[in-house]
Parts: C-alpha cells; sequence; structure tokens
C-alpha cells in the first residue's frame, strides 16, 4: 500500500522530548543522550540473533517483552558494553535506575541502547554524570550522538492524518559497519505521537523488518548490539490503531516507508561505501526466495567490488545467484544493468559494455534479475567493496 | 592417522603423462593443457553446487558418476564456459571427441576442466589448434596453464609404500578468489599410480572435501567451476586398495595430507592475500559445529580486515561467531590469537595488546577457539582482506 503520509523537516512527535552530549566516551563527537516521552508508549522491538547478544540489547528486549511499554531510552556509543558478564549487565541497571531516578518514573520503563567495541566497560562515572546533566529539550542531536564509524545521519520524519488526528512519525537510525541484519539489526529507533497498541505495533514493525533491515547488508557480520525500537505515546489523542483497525495499513504503509528509508541510508552509508547497490529479484517462486536471492547478489563481495569498479561483469551476479538454493532455471534468467539488459536465457546478449560501464559511475545502482519461475518480488540493498572499508577496518581499535 | 608418506619433488606418477601450451587465450601465459594416463585409471570427482554449473564441469560429473574411470583431463584457463548455454555443452564434447581422437581412446574417457571468466565462449577454433599440438610429455607446465588470479603454483607430491609397492601421489590445484567451496571447489587434481577402486576412491575424496577444500574460503562466493578431480591408474601394480583394504586409512591419511596442502595453498593465496589464517575451534558439541564456526570466523569480512591491520580485535572473532546457529554457552568462550589467550569465559583478559599485534605481522596466522561443549574439532583457513583484493576485484574484466 502507498501512504498518503508526507515527508517534513526533522522534529519530535507530540509528548516527547530529547537531549545528547559529549561525556567522553569519544575523543570529541556527542556520545551520549536519551529520547523521553511524557507518559508510557507502547514499544515494539526487533533485536539480534547473535548469540552473543549485548547487556543492554538482552534487557530491553526483555522489557519489551515483559510490559510492552517503555518511557526512554538512553543510548550511548563508542562502546557495545557486549562481552562485558555481569559486570555488563549491572551497568545497564544502574544507568536504568539512575535514569528512571532523575525522570521519576519506574526503572522498567527505560530502555537501554549501546554501540560500539565489544569487549569493553562502560565508564560509570561518565555515565552517571552524564545523566544529571541529561535535560528534557526538543534538541534532535542524539541522531548524531548514536553514531560510530557512519559518514551521516539517518533521520526520517513523515506526518499523516490517522483516524482523523495529525499524527508525526520520527525515525533515526545508525549502523554502517557489521551490517547484515537476521530478524534486525543496528539501532533503529522510531517515535510516533500516534495512538497504536503494543500488539498492532510490534506486529507491523515484526513484518516490516522482513523487508527493510533484514535485507540489508553492508559485510555479511552480524552485530551483536542490532535492535530497532518502536515507540508510540498517542499523544496525538487518535482512536488508538489495533490489528482489525480500518487504519492499521495505513499505519503500516508509513512505517514500510520509514524503515525502508532508514535501511537504505545505512546500506548507502556502509563503511568505505560510494554508492548505493538496490538488487530487485523479480517474478521469483516465492516470497523468501526472493528475498534470499536479492541480499545474496548484494552480498557478494565480487560483485560488490566490481561495482566499485564500475565493471558490468554479469557473471558475478548470476554466481551469486546461483550458490543459493532457491528454486531457479539455470537456463532462463534474465539480468538488467541500470536498466539496461545484459543478459537473457542466463547467457550475455549483445550490450555497448561502455555505456553501461558508464551508468556504474552514478551513485545509485539498480540491478534487475527476473527469475521466470512465479509472481513474487523483494529488493535487498547494499553498497560497493572499497578501499575504504578495508581501510576503516583494518585500523578500527588500534 | 599420519600418514608415513614423504613429500618428494613434483613429479608424475608412473604411467601419467602431460603438456601444457599457449593457445592465445590469455595474453601471454601457457593457458591450456592436458593429463593423460596410458591406461584407464579410476576416477572421483566433487563438484560445485553453485545452480549454474558451468558446462565442462557438468560434463565431468556426468562422466564420472556414469563409468567412474577416466583417462584423460583437458584444462583451459582464462574462460570458464559457464553460462554458455548449449554452445557451450557442444563446445565441450567436440574437445572431448578431438583429444579422444588424438589420444585413440572413448570420447567418454575424455573430461574437462575449465577456470576464467564467466559468460564467454570458447574460441574453438584455437581449441582445435591446440589438441593438435599437444604432445604426452613428462613436462608439468600445466600446474601453471590452469592459474587465473593466482600468483603461485599450488603443487604437492607424496611417495609411500602401499601393499608392497612404492606409490606416488601427485596433486596440484589453482584457485584464488570466488572461493567459498560447498561440497568442492575450484580446481583440484590429485593423480597417483597406486592400484584404488572407484568406490573407495571416491569415499575418499568426498570424506576429506569436507574437512579440506569445504574449510576455505576467501571471498565466501562459491565459483560456478568448482571440481576435484582423483585418478588412479594403478600402473604401480600394489594390490587393489578396496574400502575395507587394511592400506585403506594410509591411502586416506595420505590423500588428507594432499589435499589440506593444496587447499591451505589456495587460502594463503587468496585475491590480494599478505596472510594465510588458520581457525581451530576446539571442544565443539559436534563436528559440524566445529567446522562451521571455524569457517564463519574465517570467513568474516571484519576479522580479515583486522588481521590485515595486525589489530587484535577479539570483538569481531566472538561476533562472528555468535552470529552462527551452533551450540554454545555465551558465557565460556575462549580465544587465542597465535598462542595467546586474549578471552575466556566470553571477556577480555590482561593481554599485551602491543606484542599480540606484533605476531599479527607474521605471515601464518593461528586463532584457536575454545567452545567447552564437547571434544570435536575443526580447522578452517582463509586470508586476509586486502586493498588488493579489491584492486584486483574492481578492474578484473575491464
Amino acid at each position: 500500500m502507498e501512504t498518503k503520509g508526507k515527508e517534513i523537516a526533522f522534529t519530535w512527535p507530540k509528548g516527547f522530548t530529547s537531549d545528547a552530549l559529549h561525556i567522553g566516551l569519544r575523543q570529541k563527537k556527542l556520545d551520549f543522550g536519551w529520547i523521553v516521552s511524557d507518559v508510557p508508549a507502547a514499544a515494539a522491538g526487533v533485536y539480534t540473533l547473535n548469540q552473543f547478544c549485548a547487556a543492554p540489547t538482552a534487557k530491553t528486549k526483555q522489557l519489551i517483552k515483559t510490559n510492552h511499554y517503555l518511557q526512554a531510552l538512553v543510548m550511548n556509543s563508542a562502546i557495545a558494553n557486549a562481552c562485558t558478564g555481569e559486570q555488563g549487565m549491572q551497568d545497564v541497571q544502574l544507568t536504568q535506575e539512575l535514569a528512571a531516578k532523575k525522570l521519576g518514573i519506574s526503572p522498567e520503563l527505560v530502555g537501554i541502547a549501546s554501540t560500539g567495541l565489544i569487549g569493553a566497560y562502560l565508564p560509570m562515572e561518565k555515565i552517571k554524570k552524564g545523566i544529571t546533566q541529561l535535560a528534557q529539550t526538543q534538541n534532535t542531536a542524539i541522531t548524531s550522538a548514536i553514531l560510530t564509524t557512519d559518514t551521516v545521519e539517518k533521520t526520517i520524519c513523515m506526518t499523516s492524518e490517522i483516524a482523523g488526528e495529525r499524527c508525526t512519525f520520527t525515525g533515526l537510525a545508525k549502523g554502517s559497519g557489521m551490517i547484515h541484519p537476521n530478524m534486525a539489526t543496528m539501532l533503529g529507533f522510531v517515535m510516533t505521537d500516534c495512538a497504536i497498541s503494543p500488539e498492532a505495533l510490534q506486529q507491523i514493525l515484526s513484518e516490516l523488518t522482513d523487508q527493510t533491515f533484514n535485507q540489508i547488508t553492508v559485510d555479511g557480520d552480524i552485530s551483536t548490539n542490532d535492535m530497532v525500537v518502536c515507540l508510540a505515546n498517542g499523544q496525538a489523542k487518535n482512536s488508538m490503531i489495533e490489528i482489525d483497525s480500518p487504519e492499521y495499513e495505513e499505519v503500516k504503509a508509513i512505517y514500510h516507508h520509514v524503515l525502508e528509508t532508514l535501511a537504505k541510508a545505512i546500506a548507502k552509508d556502509g563503511e568505505g561505501a560510494t554508492k548505493l547497490v538496490e538488487v530487485c529479484v523479480k517474478q521469483a517462486q516465492t516470497k523468501l526466495d526472493a528475498q534470499q536471492a536479492a541480499k545474496a547478489i548484494v552480498g557478494s563481495s565480487l560483485v560488490k567490488s566490481a561495482i566499485f569498479g564500475a565493471d558490468p561483469n554479469w557473471g558475478r551476479i548470476i554466481s551469486s545467484l546461483g550458490a543459493t538454493t532457491i528454486a531457479l532455471d539455470p537456463t532462463n534468467v534474465s539480468v538488467a544493468i541500470n536498466g539496461h539488459v545484459v543478459v537473457e536465457h542466463s547467457q550475455a546478449i549483445d550490450f555497448d559494455e561502455a555505456m553501461i560501464s558508464q551508468t556504474l559511475k552514478n551513485e545509485e545502482i539498480l540491478i534487475d534479475v527476473t527469475l521466470h519461475m512465479g509472481t513474487q518480488e523483494a529488493k535487498a540493498w547494499g553498497c560497493d567493496l572499497t578501499y575504504d572499508y578495508v581501510r576503516i577496518n583494518a585500523t578500527y581499535t588500534t
């Protein structure tokens, strides 16, 4: 469903405040902050499947699964608080308690999100001092405070009339490396003043994650801290959106646009990337086949390197497709690069290599693969593999 | 089982001849050749699982599955003859027929192996002329003629007394990019004059492939042309080795050494690589768990980049392990880098980062991961991810 919502300049929905600080986790940049709702907000989340799930991710997951409401999210960059054992979980709980005390709410309403180096402990003196300094403002700098190797902020803000009330949907995300989500990814947050029940919110998020965040990859590495959280505080005063509400599909369409925009922004800002790559697999037998095929192609190191080199090396697209176990006819696959067909019946057709190579210098690359097996379609997004990816990751901790 | 076999200088086993030529598929380098047995040899093979299996790979697979014997292998580099439809298969059959005619044998005894660019057709005039020029000599230059982006030849030769006769085992392989075998990989060939039944030979190869070629990765891409073929022509005149022969384990131990040596040589010569990385996963619940974990770690782009940068970033090792679904206790994993323990109980211990970083400048890197879940163990091999990998693959066809 197409959304009737419109994109607007970044702002918080009604009843949300925020703040961001530099507390010394990073050298200079903002590294700490929070997002607070005036009232408890319906909360939904999706989380990493990495077995070494970080302490803050595990805690926030447990809170949302148990209570279905959150009122605040405290965030830091630089340190992931993953592989930190009991100390890591104690640090999460102390952060919750201090933030809750400052806000005069229950610690059970405070979620925590961390991102950064695995294995390091949070310097709790800095965190404690930081919490005393946090205020409830309309400041939006938290969009910068959650970044690590990201080069740009990833945000989107939409407005739409839902059930008779003007609602705002505000999304932010971070993520640049260790990006190959499976169920959930990186840090992503979407706040709205729309009244949505926790069940409806969770269903929307879970369904759409498979088509958005789970369809991006930068380097095939699944992070320990992946998490997307949606908060809906109902301050637009619309009648509550439930799974069977007439407005459910409309709300879902807005979330689809918000989540896809954030996911694509992460793929485009992949470590070292110069290009956003979109792979669209069409006429697949099943939706899952289309999703897997698109993600396999966009994740191939060889395809990514070829795109960096503006090289229309379609054999690598075919080879990465063939390496999957999806249903396909090896004699009947078509491939188009930036709208120009290069392969039909799984063989090259005459094409103007120089012209296509020229289009591969664009900032956005589109690869269409048609399987002729059915009617299902899916997209996946990634980026090129460049010298800078290697440089960034050869020197990240030292 | 340890083998009693000894490595010797590269030579053909009794009853094998070879030749290699430059026929103009590549600019200057040798690009065409064959290996011929004086008599039909027991043949075993393992092949790519890529759904776009190349014509020569498909044909050789069919020949070995049907007849269990081959007498000649014709090989070319530069062109993979994959995604070439019916024309590609006709080219394979013509090559078989011409080689068979020249050797005075049945075309059904001629296997074909190709490697190089996907989607291009073989220039059959050059192939035809090449076959007229091939001779049966002791020339070993075929080890060079099968290379593409490889920088070194990958060979091994062993000798051992089997069932009272001196036998020679000669292995060669190619492979540098698109390396992430699943059941079989790249091109690998092992010739012996030892008499081994086709069933015993296939069982040895299939079992050992899971522990050797299937445990290497360069870039996570499964080629369309992967194939390992073993030929045993019995010219050592020993009594035939069957699956239940007392010498079976001894022969298998020799193959293990031969296949592991070739597999490690391919990993070490990965495109752009400066280092061979060996990951050993110990105390796993199952052998498959250990194999999957070792391969996941050695295949992580982030681990590979860190090793290129001599950066003891153990969090990436833990994270890539956690991204698998193997049985593990997230609170009890140990990690050692080049023999120095850096992680116990899934948390960092005090270690000398500068000293370990210094050892990461070695040409061979060893990562040991202990799961404390059981008694199974497996190794996997790969290489670092470097600027040169990107350079090579951004510019391969153009």
